[in-house]
């Protein structure tokens, strides 16, 4: 593997553990309002809803947050499930985006990485939401990188290139850790180095995402083995 | 004091002692290249010319990064000295800036405030030389923030204004630590809470300098005092 001069991580499946995080908020949230549901189905669909709603916002005149988005994505995914949820509980959940967990391996893996690379997130959470969910978590990169700094989203083109030149680097010079084949198709294609993290429990599943087909692809079981097959 | 929600930090001078730093290696540098200066004039020249330069960078149409501005300030102030030092060992001295030593109580200082507010810089220097900065150092900040991510540099009050936006933060929330009532002033206008750091070291006088006459004013002797008044 040439030497990266800083490895970018997308955050939510690869770093904090989304999924089991929103699940136990939202089946609090509905113990609170005497609700019940299939949490579960419910946090999922929501998840689901996501990808279409960045690919909207793209083509918005003006940028909004990742809140701004999941507000109006919860809404949605409730109304489908007939769920009625009072407006302070939907607020916890937008919230709870802030509470993931990170996966065991991820604070460990990136103090280890972070000996060689410089590290950062490059996420569609904006700023003021990775800020808590690092502070939430304990976990640390060097900084924290969004696509908010390009004021787009994900897979936009613009925001791997914007990390890059933040970075005072080439695309060739820094790697895009993702669980998600589509992060690192798009990363590569501004020439990114794709390093492809395993995540079998994101979905619940125990089925890792396949890895895209990439020259030069790294495929790491998790942050710890990354940093080893990278040299630290 | 009101409860801040995020603090951010100038650095060079607040954070980071820039003056024995680049002494040190100008006088390096002038070792290997065979070449005698009073150093020390040449540095503290060097600092005189960052602000006008920085006003002048304002002005300018495309944004240019620290290093640049730097170049050329360092050009002129070598030529004003009758240095001659060769372009590899001027560049060293640009790179310089990314190897600042921390003042003693900048790393502990910020590890016990950060239990409380969020922490940032919002320095001049933009993010990649920020990044090795405090890789350097081995000190820790909860996200990088920079007059870059404005485009501008201080005291523009979008600088404030942007790194208040970016944290989630109204301006109110945010509190701005620096050595320097320029900068405080500025940050005041905006609505940020002034939080003045002694560092009489900073020219080697032994004189800080006075802090500004501002309502609400902060001051305190170091990082750890700071953090220590903001109840943390």
């Amino acid at each position: 593997v040439a030497e990266l001069r800083a490895v970018v991580f997308d955050v939510f499946g690869t770093l904090v553990d989304w999924r089991s995080s929103v699940i136990d908020e939202a089946a609090a949230a509905g113990e609170r309002a005497g609700r019940t549901a299939d949490w579960a189905a419910v946090v999922d669909d929501w998840r689901r809803a996501y990808p279409p709603a960045l690919e909207r916002a793209r083509r918005e005149p003006v940028w909004r947050d990742l809140d701004a988005l999941q507000r109006e994505t919860l809404d949605d995914v409730l109304t489908r499930h007939g769920v009625d949820l009072p407006p302070d509980e939907r607020e916890v959940l937008v919230r709870a985006w802030r509470r993931l967990r990170p996966w065991p391996d991820t604070a460990p893996g990136l103090e280890r990485l972070r000996t060689g690379p410089a590290t950062a997130t490059l996420s569609n959470g904006h700023v003021a939401l990775l800020v808590d969910l690092l502070r939430f978590g304990g976990w640390r990169v060097d900084t924290v990188l969004s696509a908010e700094l390009a004021q787009s989203y994900k897979p936009d083109p613009r925001v791997y290139r914007r990390a890059a030149q933040l970075l005072g680097c080439a695309p060739e010079e820094v790697g895009m850790g993702a669980a998600h084949a589509g992060d690192l198709v798009a990363a590569a294609e501004v020439g990114l180095r794709p390093l492809f993290v395993r995540r079998p429990d994101e979905w619940g599943t125990g089925a890792a995402e396949e890895p895209p087909d990439l020259p030069g692809l790294v495929v790491a079981d998790d942050v710890a083995d990354l940093a080893a097959q990278l040299g630290c």
